[in-house]
């Protein structure tokens, strides 16, 4: 179809997240053969500087990086822009600054989900982890939806970030998912109704199964808006 | 590392077959943290005609599109470029044609690690599709390296090609994977003292657990090659 659009996607943080995304497209796209999936041109590039060090003012900037990812990916041809990491959204005038085509954001998306699938007096749990809390991108976005938010205590996103240490090195483990589990699982007691995971490392371990409240992954919050796109169901 | 290269990926035939064969780079490295993994630039682009149509004489030439993808990818910063899919190696002097930098042939490395592992008078049992059955890149490769090789039946290869049909449309099932698995048992009926999976399809559903005889997939020996390359382990 010639209204097909390419997405380009910013990857590697961290390259899992990234490959585990490109498979959410996958999966959210009605297709039969090859020729009916989506277009994506994607750097997965996983020697962007830390951006957990960055928001605690230590290290290099990631945001030239990002951006310099941003600008390769419009001159190979994509139409629009995502990626598939929440914390790297702090750098997001640095990519639309440098490029001319539409950059879709995963915050935008997953709070307009969450919005969407549950009422309007239902609290918001946010996971996530402390770069991202202290970025605050979130419970703007809700804040200004006027949505009641749960959040994570300091000694929560802490253990939080040692968990998604353990999942970037590797550990998939039972251990890691019951941490994980376990935190989810306090957002709830203290009022939680939906939860959001807003770490592209929590769908590695967890999934919507797990959980009695709707659990919404940023993950596939962005696949599918990026399926709605790229295949020239939705507008920009 | 200054030493490390960027892989250019050749992805889309099939889509979900490219995802893989990302997951299984990251397995194949070793890394704790985001910054130890391989930089890759993806290029997933499921619209190339079809490789199945070309062989028969039928619809547009995918050799085209394919020197498209490795010139953009070259041009992205790839050091050096690979292909995921196995049938499309026919288009291979397309590629090298177009692009400066080297191309790492998934046959080349899926047939070296075959010979590594098993003895020189193991008969090889080659699991393949139709077309890349008829093109006869392994069985050259095969023959160069004095090795004897068990091929599949036009029966087999029709029966092949309709599995492979349907793990593109997303069937994953163990009817699926239990219909390979036969014809897989099917060569080592007839001799076959190892296996290789020659269509990058096939572990999709397919996987050594299941064999006694060792089972080499294509995707593997491309991605533990790719990961040795790009970290500068392995010279060209």
């Amino acid at each position: 179809m010639s209204t097909d659009k390419v997405v380009g996607i910013i990857g590697g943080m961290g390259p899992e997240a990234t490959v585990d995304f490109m498979s959410r497209i996958l999966l959210a796209t009605p297709a039969v053969k090859d020729q009916d999936h989506v277009r994506m041109i994607v750097e997965n590039n996983p020697r962007i500087p830390s951006r957990q060090a960055a928001m605690k003012g230590e290290g290099k900037d990631p945001g030239i990086a990002i951006a310099a990812i941003a600008t390769r990916l419009e001159v190979a041809g994509a139409d629009f822009l995502v990626m598939p990491c929440n914390l790297a959204h702090v750098w997001r005038s640095d990519i639309e600054s440098a490029i001319s085509v539409p950059f879709i954001s995963i915050i935008d998306q997953s709070v307009q989900l969450a919005l969407c699938q549950s009422s309007n007096d239902n609290a918001v749990g946010l996971m996530t982890t402390p770069g991202c809390f202290s970025a605050g991108l979130y419970q703007q976005a809700l804040a200004e939806a006027g949505r009641p938010v749960i959040l994570q205590t300091p000694n929560e996103l802490s253990t939080t970030m040692s968990l998604v240490e353990r999942i970037k090195s590797g550990d998939k483990s039972r251990e890691v998912a019951m941490g994980l589990r376990q935190l989810a699982d306090e957002l709830i007691k203290r009022g939680a109704k939906i939860l959001i995971a807003a770490c592209t490392e929590f769908p590695l371990v967890l999934n919507e199964s797990m959980f009695d409240v709707t659990f919404i992954t940023s993950t596939d919050a962005l696949a599918k808006k990026t399926v709605l796109l790229a295949l020239g169901g939705d507008r920009f």
